[in-house]
C-alpha cells in the first residue's frame, strides 16, 4: 500500500495519496485540504455532527436515505456504551468525508472503513440516533430512564404490520445526496456493531418526499403529487419548539433537545392508483395534481379554504380529502415534521404488484401527535383505498452530541 | 386544471404552467424552451433516443438503474407488436423529459402519465429493450426469427439461481442520473403493458460500478474496489464492432447493430468480506484497494503484468486473481462491455445479513463470450468465497430505432 496512515483519513486524501500526489491534509483534517482540483461542487458540502440538536431532523432534506434498525444481541450494558461510543466517532468522520476511525491501510488486517466511498466527497451525510422502547426493557437496566410520554404505539387503523420490518432497539438514520454514501455510513456502523448488535431492517429511500426549508422545491410522491408542502420549515424556530423538539424540561435530560422519530413504511397500490381519473386522484388529495395547489386556490402555498363550499353546496376540498383531514386548522393546531422518501423494493411476489411506496418519517416532541392524527387519517382518508401501512418503528432521538467529548446515549448511562 | 393540452407536455412545461407562468413551447418542444430560470444543468442533458444503436449501451453510464422483465401474457402476436409500439413513444418522449404521450389533464380520465417526474429534467434518461429466449416460442410465431446464437444460458459454475429473479420475456433497463426519472420510466412502460404483459422481477440499482468513457473515474463496488478499470470505451469502435456489436451480417436484421445483455445479480457476502485482512482482499481482486493499481503497478491504468514473479517466486498477481482469471490478455483477446450498479435490497431474512451485492449488466456481440468467461471465473476465481450468482437473465437487444417511423421489435413483426 501507498498510502500515509492517519487516525482518521480522508477519503479523498486517500485518492489522491494512492494515485501518487501525496497526502498533505489527509490525517483527519476534514474538507478543506481535500481538493481534488474539480472546484467545490454540491457534494463537498458539509453537515455539521456537533450541536444542541442531532443534524438530520431539521436539516434541509437530502436525496437519499438508508435506514436500518438493530437488536441488541450483547447483554452487557458496557458492550452497549462501548458500542456507542465508537459509532459516534465514526458517524462524526463520515460526516466529514473522512473514513471510519482505525486502520484501513495494513495488509494483515482487516481494513477499518469498507472502501466503496473512498474519493467520494461527504455530500452532506448526517447520521440520527433513536432507540426504540424495547431498549429500556430489563435487560440493560435503562427502566428508570425512559420518558413518561415514550412507549410503543398502539395499533392503529389503516396498518397490517409485518413485524419483519418494525421495531427495532435502535434505529439509524442515514440521509446524504449520494446512495453509496449513505448506505455506507449504515454498512459500516453495522460492522462496527458486530457482536453487540444485528440488523433488523433496512430501508433504502431513493427520493425526498419532503422540504424542510423553502429553499427546496417541494417534491413529488409516487402517486405523482406534491407532498409536504405545508412541512415545517427548519427556520420557524417557535413551531419547532412547540411541535418536535423533545420536552426541554423532561426529567430525562438525556432526551432534551431530541425528538421522537416515527417511520412507517407506507405500501402504495401504484397500480390501482394509476386507473383512478384524474378528478378523483385530486379528490382524494383536496390538490391539483400539477401545481399541487389547494383545490381551493391556484398556488402551491395558497393557504386551503376548508369552508369553501361548491355550486352544489359541497365542500370544494373533499370531508375525507388527506388535506382536510390532516390539516393542522383542523386538529387544534398540531404539526409533525415530516422526512420521507419514495421507495420500491421490486415486485411483490405474491401479487405481482410494484413493491413501491412511501417510506414515512416524521419528527415530534410527542409520539401521542402521530398516534391522534393517524387514529384520523387510517379511519377517514380517501386514500386508504390505495396505501397500507405495513412497517412501523417508534424511536426516542436524543439530543445532539456538544463536541468531540461526547457521545451518543451517553445520559442514558451516566 | 390549469394546465394547457398537447400531445405530449414537457414536464418542466407543465410545472411551469401550472405556476402560472405560462405554457410557452410546452407541447413536445423538449428541452430548449424548458428552462425553469436556473440555468442548464447536468440534469438537462438529452441522450438521443433515436440512432443506429439503441442508447443504454455505450452511452456514459448513468448513476442510476432500474431495470425489470416482463412475462407477455396475452396470446396475440398483435397485442405485443402494439404494445412495443406504444412502448417506443412512449420511451421516446421520456428520454427528452416530456411526459407519457397521451392526455394527462382531463378530470374524467386516468392521467397518461403517472406525474412524480413532473418538473424534473431529463437526467440523461436512457430505456434499452431486450427480448428474452422464451419469446421465440411458439406463442408468437417468431421461432423463425432467432439468431443461431442466441438460447437460453446453459448452468454455469457459481450459481444458485432464484427463479423468482431471472428470466423474463422482455426485459428494460432505464438508466438515468435520477433514480425517480429511472424508476418512473420503468413504472409507465408497465402500467402501458397492462393486459399484454406482467412484470416479472424488477432491481434497482444505486452506484453505477463502471465506466464507459475515459472522461468518467472508475467507481468503486461495494467490496471497496474500483471496478471495470479495463473496460470497453465508446470510442473504441474496433473493439465495440468486435465484440459488443451483433453480426452485421446476421441473417436477422433485426439484431444487427444490437447486442446481446447478460444480467447477473451477484450477491455480496459483505459481512464475510469485511472480515478479511487487506492483504487478502487485494490478492483476491489482484489490484491494490485504494489505487487501484494491478499489484504489479502503481497506477489504476497501469496494464498488469501477469508474468512478474515475487522474490519467492510465486506470481504477483495471484493465479486465481480475478483481474488475472478475467483478462483479455489470458482469454484470446475476449471482451465484454460491462455496465452494472450496485444494489442493496435489505436484509436477508434468512440469515439476517445484508441482501447486497452487483447487478451485472455486459453487452456482447454473442452470449457465449459471457459463458466463456464465467465457466473460468465460476470455476477458479478466488472472489467466489465471497459471491454468488442468484439471477439471470440473457436477451438480445435489437438495433436502435432509426426515426419517429420505427418502433421497437419492428424486425420482428414484418
Amino acid at each position: 500500500m501507498r498510502v500515509a496512515r492517519g487516525p482518521v483519513l480522508s477519503r479523498r486524501g486517500l485518492l489522491g495519496g494512492a494515485a501518487g500526489l501525496g497526502l498533505a491534509g489527509a490525517a483527519g483534517a476534514g474538507l478543506a485540504s481535500c481538493s481534488d482540483g474539480r472546484g467545490e461542487g454540491l457534494g463537498d458540502q458539509q453537515v455539521p455532527f456537533y450541536g444542541t440538536h442531532q443534524s438530520g431532523i431539521t436539516t434541509d432534506v437530502q436525496d437519499r436515505l438508508a435506514f436500518a434498525t438493530f437488536d441488541v444481541t450483547s447483554t452487557r450494558r458496557e458492550d452497549l456504551a462501548d458500542m456507542l461510543r465508537t459509532w459516534t466517532a465514526a458517524a462524526e468522520a463520515m460526516t466529514r468525508g473522512a473514513m471510519v476511525p482505525g486502520d484501513s491501510t495494513s495488509a494483515e488486517a482487516p481494513p477499518a472503513d469498507t472502501g466503496e466511498t473512498v474519493g467520494m466527497p461527504p455530500s452532506r451525510l448526517t447520521v440520527t440516533i433513536g432507540f426504540g422502547p424495547s431498549l429500556f426493557d430489563r435487560r440493560f437496566g435503562l427502566g428508570d430512564r425512559r420518558p413518561a410520554e415514550f412507549a410503543d404505539l398502539p395499533a392503529l387503523p389503516g396498518e397490517i404490520l409485518d413485524p419483519s420490518r418494525s421495531g427495532g432497539d435502535i434505529a439509524v438514520q442515514a440521509c446524504a445526496d449520494d446512495p453509496a454514501v449513505a448506505f455506507h455510513a449504515v454498512r459500516n456502523l453495522a460492522r462496527l456493531g458486530r457482536g453487540t448488535v444485528v440488523t433488523r431492517w433496512a430501508q433504502l429511500g431513493f427520493g425526498r418526499t419532503s422540504s424542510t426549508s423553502s429553499a427546496q422545491d417541494t417534491p413529488r410522491n409516487l402517486m405523482g403529487f406534491k407532498d409536504g408542502t405545508r412541512n415545517i420549515h427548519s427556520d420557524d424556530t417557535a413551531t419547532l419548539d412547540r411541535y418536535v423538539w423533545a420536552d426541554g424540561r423532561s426529567p430525562q435530560a438525556w432526551v432534551r433537545g431530541g425528538s421522537y422519530l416515527v417511520a412507517r413504511r407506507i405500501r402504495m397500490f401504484v397500480e390501482t392508483w394509476d386507473r383512478d381519473r384524474l378528478g378523483d386522484q385530486e379528490a382524494v388529495f383536496g390538490r391539483a395534481k400539477a401545481s399541487g395547489a389547494p383545490l381551493t386556490g391556484k398556488d402551491e402555498f395558497d393557504p386551503p379554504d376548508f369552508g369553501a363550499r361548491g355550486p352544489d353546496g359541497e365542500p370544494v376540498i373533499p370531508e375525507k380529502s388527506h388535506i382536510r383531514l390532516a390539516a393542522f386548522e383542523n386538529n387544534g393546531g398540531l404539526r409533525i415534521l415530516r422526512r420521507g422518501y419514495s421507495y420500491t423494493d421490486g415486485i411483490d411476489p405474491r401479487t405481482g404488484t410494484l413493491d413501491a411506496g412511501l417510506f414515512f418519517i416524521a419528527f415530534m416532541k410527542d409520539p401521542a401527535q402521530f398516534v391522534t392524527l393517524q387514529t384520523k387519517l387510517g379511519s377517514h382518508d380517501g386514500l386508504n383505498e390505495y396505501i397500507r401501512h405495513v412497517g412501523s418503528g417508534l424511536f426516542a432521538c436524543p439530543g445532539g452530541v456538544r463536541d468531540a467529548g461526547g457521545c451518543w446515549g451517553q445520559g442514558l448511562f451516566d
